[in-house]
């Protein structure tokens, strides 16, 4: 049977895995859906509703168990399973990306970086190897990558999600202000905008101004 | 009175406001929330829900008109007030946010960026006013300026953050992957995070997956 979880219920879910992480590095022992709901910023009742899509999840009193609670969702996400991840498109943000130093502590490696210009290819310094774009779906495929960030201008990002895809992408964190259509119901995109960022902050500000 | 939203809940009214304003390019007129919450892949209960933060959003029948929705909420939230912004940290992720054309279509105008590094203030080509990250406090408060990124490595965001908020800034969009703690209650900060970003797509990927 295929598992369905609303995607803002799993991102939710993500962010209270961070959260008992940082709870279990403060020696918290037990909380409550009250208290994880407060430090998210979150109403107690979407928490709950999010954990009624995991199975099993035993709260037998008032309060979880910090640590069971951590291991018990990052076995069920499968969380902490390692996977392979490439940049496509290493222009300033691309390449900003390749050498971010967050994932050295995560469990993703970036194993390849594309782009359409060999220049750039023959040229940027990095350890990771690069490849021309033509190239993405077979390096996708060959070397069993399932993540890919898509920081491509915006007329060649729809091509860009196409060759990952044929590649047998399966997550892809899209930076390009263009929105990509996709017929796989097994590819999940995610999409990165500033402007779009700016106007939720802005909305929060615009809330308690006069007119 | 001051006005509470979720943050949840402003963030869905945000992407609400933009896929009516699609629905507007589309021809479409009227709209149920259970076709919002369908276009979305949210709830139409969730819909409903954020829908009553916002006051009187009269819906007589059975849809709403997507024309006076999309006016009402970019009233209520004063969605299309035009604001100033800068972007702090001027490396390749800074530099190339600094660059992003889709800013000249919204009503966000980059209006300074800052480097701690004097050789990039001087060297960088761009139209936009550059400033040594020492001058933050000043230029922000004298140039009214609300929104600002933060694209600065870790160690620097916090006093970064501490620079723009002393200058007066409302709106963070923090790229840089650590923490930022503000005192402020009228200080929003959205982070992004590649890394976070990979964990509820390998999530949705974890969920599918044999052990």
């Amino acid at each position: 049977m295929k598992i369905e979880i609303p995607k803002p219920s799993l991102s939710r879910i993500c962010m209270v895995y961070n959260l008992l992480g940082e709870l279990e590095n403060e020696g918290v022992t037990l909380i409550s859906s009250n208290e994880i709901g407060a430090r998210l910023g979150l109403g107690a009742h979407s928490i709950r509703k999010d954990f009624s899509f995991l199975t099993e999840i035993g709260n037998s009193g008032a309060k979880y168990d910090v640590s069971n609670l951590r291991a018990h969702i990052g076995r069920e996400l499968k969380i902490n399973r390692k996977r392979k991840a490439c940049i496509a498109g290493l222009g300033r943000l691309g390449s900003a990306i390749l050498n971010y130093d967050m994932f050295s502590h995560s469990g993703y490696e970036i194993v390849a970086g594309f782009d359409s210009n060999i220049n750039i290819i023959e040229t940027l310094k990095t350890n990771i190897r690069l490849f021309p774009a033509y190239q993405i779906p077979d390096i996708v495929k060959n070397e069993g990558i399932e993540l890919a960030v898509i920081a491509v201008p915006a007329d060649a990002a729809q091509l860009t999600a196409e060759r990952l895809i044929t590649g047998g992408i399966r997550g892809i964190v899209n930076f390009s202000p263009s929105v990509i259509k996709i017929n796989s119901d097994s590819v999940f995109i995610s999409n990165i905008d500033v402007v779009k960022e700016f106007q939720v902050l802005s909305a929060f500000m615009g809330l308690n101004e006069e007119d």
